[in-house]
């Protein structure tokens, strides 16, 4: 189980984020300094007194801050979410492969049982990406990958190929009524948990909210220099970007983190995972 | 699966929505702009002093702020909820069919059976909408539309029948004792979903909390001009409607997604996601 | 399944809620307006120059919106918990009489516990407000009826008569020991949905949070007016009114609607629900 | 079932609850008056001017707001979790006497085993408190107390006394296999009541939060008198002393109810309760 | 069941709290000191008038303040489900031990369970840490721990020695079909509880995160003083270090206990829980 490893991860992510967040906002800081620069070019040139109190950019303000925090609570609570998804995915799989291993005697069904347990995780990260990867799989030998091919929904192909199994084996009166459907019941787990995976990285926030946010912030980008001028003249410029730098980082990274099977710097680390299954798997049935 | 796709929607979103609550909340603003302008003019032109500093419209405002995050994350909960009893339809869907297929041998109960439960996410969408599209169901056949049309609770109607043709299946002993149960079980958890997706729809919000929402965010936008009008003068009126516009835009927001089964713009894919789970349930059976 | 109906709610609420909340609040509000009142007069006549900004009243108000925020939520949050436990009723007890009408062979004990199902919801509501209602439940003839009347806990009464008549059907082998005990977990759920509903109506909140607020709302009246005279001089009067009535029209509806199984305009349609569990109940049966 | 009694409890916390939190926090509030008062001395005589506006002590302010709200929230949270935990002991005992008595032939053990079960929540509610209160248990009669005796976990001596007669019954065949097992799953769901009971008992908040909490109220009234002098003079002392006792009174009561299993005026009825399910389960047995 | 003791911790924390929050940040520290005190000089020295009002020093503050909370929140909710599974392990335990006990007859391997499961606790504990400590788990004997020794993953070995028995429980018809898929459950727990842990374990918050709130407070305290200046001079140096103090020891703590399984002071006592569950298990056997 690796450990965490704060200071290498920090160091990572003070150069590879920065550099990727300002890549990201660099485009959007432009729209926001041209306006900023121009007015601050009125009133520094012109003697245009800008007759504007800090009130409604403070207003304004106030609700973009409960916004934000409405926004990175979301999206973090989906990141959370879909991390306990997978930790049940760990526990489901380890007691799938347990309970085979103790309930079914030696067989060919059964070794190809197991095998598709492992399989699983890899299958599932992959239909959540961009599609199955038949190379992490070799494991299950050409036989069995040439059943799952035929089907568009693979992780379900998986497990009706389990089901189609432990069914030989209750015909073959190797499992009893209950045992078979005991054994069930963990499939239809899987079922469950690719389920709230699907749930999670199909369902964006209803695109009214991130819309809205965003247009918002943009405005308040615009307007904040009027109130701002009077006292802080040339350095309206930086303090204008630096506020909406970081309004947008929150938001950016609430973006990547809300559907976080992906392959990013701050997505799960859902190889690893697999590979911890298919390991644990392994673990259990050699010995 | 269909895949995110940020830049169209955001591109429909800048254009149908801003239209759309521009639209919706036109009327409102015009009750705003009138006494705001009488104020403004009887400012400029009577040069009345109105005594008045920021602190009351800022303590509303605060307490306004916070009834708004509420109403927003409120709504946002009914509609993940909403999101997450619909991901339970698919999984207890697939279940449900994936149980059906391996445990009951070949007859025509059983394949009227899977039909049914591909039926039922077509059945309890239009139930929560207007009522049940019959044209949706044609894959049933005519003898169980015709079964279902003398019910006037349609979803419990799918239910029955399909419990009845799995008593069938017990009484021809096909399945056991607990095998019967085990399947019931599925049809437990289809009318538990039902019963959710209608507390969702039922019960909007306590009619007080929304009621005095928007009397406050109207008695704030008339109090607010006397503390902006010494510093803004003319530029209180687009200050004013910027304000109770954003306010505005939150709350109709909140009014749309907390009752997600229609066909607005921010409702839940729900035609889809029963198209989908037609469509796994059949991948099902045909391998 | 009745629709929503916004506009003809939300008229009713004008005017039958402000005039509820003003009489509710009056009494209150004199209190308030009298020491305001003496310290305008004070500050008018006399020219006492009252020496303090606004910064005390400033984190007194922060202070107070956080646990104005606090006790809504609470209160909501059992208001929805309440609506969700209500929701478990009507799925419940349809599950009970589907599985009822299809384990069971037509018989006496058979027809009454279907009748027993249907009024349970009916005995539950009483049961939370002033005791049951006997004419209510006519449809279960006056056998049952006199049964229940020996008993002060009438929603266990029913649970057990409902178990009794299910150990007949056992003892006549009716139905198998498996499907017996399924049938009585479905009682252990109504048990268990009587047994939320008795919390949330027994356990309001901690009384010490309750009179605290309600004395710092009411501190605060009194100390906001010292912050704003300088100001708003008479204007101060109808500025303090008009915090604490809003203040105070939060407070009031959380205590509304944290204990939501009464008759109040803001408590949960319990009757419509109970008269819905109770058609979809004879649907099932009669079709 | 005790009625609501709001006027009352209200009445009765305005004179207990203000005295006694005025005893608990009137030694803490000199140490707050005497630095205040030798600053307003200070200022007052030797006219030093305290050049400090107010902005520090606003932005400690607001980040102690946000500190007070957390521990008010959670220790609420443990409150309701609580009484949650409460109520399904509620519901288990009932569920378990009505199981037992349908379940099991009349003989000695059925009838000591339903009067374990009424026992349980008096012994669980001792548990949290000093010790097991024998007087309590009278109607167990002299043998059953003895054994339980001999225990030093009292509750978890309870469940092993009502197994072992279950275990007796079962090797009597009065009842089978299943049902044996499902009336221990209602062991193990009190097992489990007790133990989330322990967890909220045992495990105080984080020490550094409470630890830091105070602190910084501390340091903050040492410091909010260098902001307010200026304005206020000599009432700088009672400002001081009021926000402080504002903020203490919310750390006070956060302490008392996040371990509600005492006797103090905010702990739940947790004697009434007991004795509530004493009755019902006298109830179910007797009828 | 130790009692909490406030007083004694309170005091504890007092002196090792302070002194090791002091060390952890006193290096930063002086990264804030030094930019804050050149300022101070040139502002004091060369008279330079730094033309800054407080409103972006204010701005930012309000979304360090909801990120803080937002760190703090989410910390402090891992710490109490980290508790919680560790209660679920408390119960789980105590369950499965009962059940064993009350089912298997007298046998060699049934010691030899109950061994393991008053073994797991130990070995999960130190599975989280650094690796399993064998010194603590003499009681299984020689031979159990040479078996454990051949496992990489030695909860999952504990976890399948304990079903490997119990399958011989089942082989010598010592228990039925149903009584061993009962008692299977509770290892399905057990795996269950072990991945939870290892979840909070070893999933860190998002980098991003944990890194731009860092770097948003150091940014933060360099652009501070710059609002103070002008109305604190020398004494924005103590000011800026206590509002740095006050916001890192948040974060600090947010750190420490989102990962609570350590041996560090706000860590939970896990190993007093699993001398607890050992104590109880022994208790339940020989009684």
């Amino acid at each position: 189980m690796p450990k965490r490893n704060f200071t290498q991860s920090s160091l990572y992510m003070i150069f590879s984020y920065k550099g990727y967040l300002v890549r990201r906002l660099s485009i959007d800081l432009i729209w926001i300094v041209i306006p900023t620069t121009i007015l601050c070019a009125v009133h520094e040139f012109n003697h245009v007194d800008i007759k504007m109190n800090f009130t409604v950019p403070g207003l304004l303000g106030a609700i973009l801050g409960l916004l934000l925090v409405f926004r990175n609570n979301t999206a973090y609570d989906r990141w959370w979410e879909a991390r306990k998804v997978l930790g049940g995915l760990v526990n489901t799989s380890r007691n799938y492969a347990l309970q085979v291993e103790n309930l079914l005697p030696e067989s060919e069904h059964k070794n190809e049982i197991i095998k598709l347990i492992g399989a699983f995780p890899f299958v599932l990260k992959e239909h959540l990406r961009d599609g199955v990867v038949y190379a992490e799989l070799d494991f299950l030998g050409e036989k069995l990958i040439k059943e799952l091919k035929e089907w568009k929904h693979v992780p379900n192909a998986v497990n009706q190929l389990i089901q189609r199994r432990l069914r030989i084996a209750y015909d073959n009166k190797e499992i009893t009524d209950f045992q078979f459907l005991k054994l069930i019941e963990n499939s239809d787990e899987l079922i469950d948990i690719m389920g709230k995976c699907e749930r999670i990285h199909n369902t964006p926030m209803p695109s009214s909210h991130s819309y809205l946010l965003k247009t918002y912030i943009y405005v308040y980008a615009i307007i904040m220099p009027f109130g701002l001028i009077d006292n802080l003249s040339w350095w309206t410029i930086p303090a204008v970007m630096m506020i909406y730098y970081i309004a947008m980082s929150i938001v950016t990274i609430s973006e990547e983190i809300e559907d976080p099977f992906g392959k990013d710097p701050n997505d799960l680390p859902v190889d690893r995972i697999a590979q911890n299954i298919y390991n644990n798997v392994q673990e259990i049935i050699t010995k």
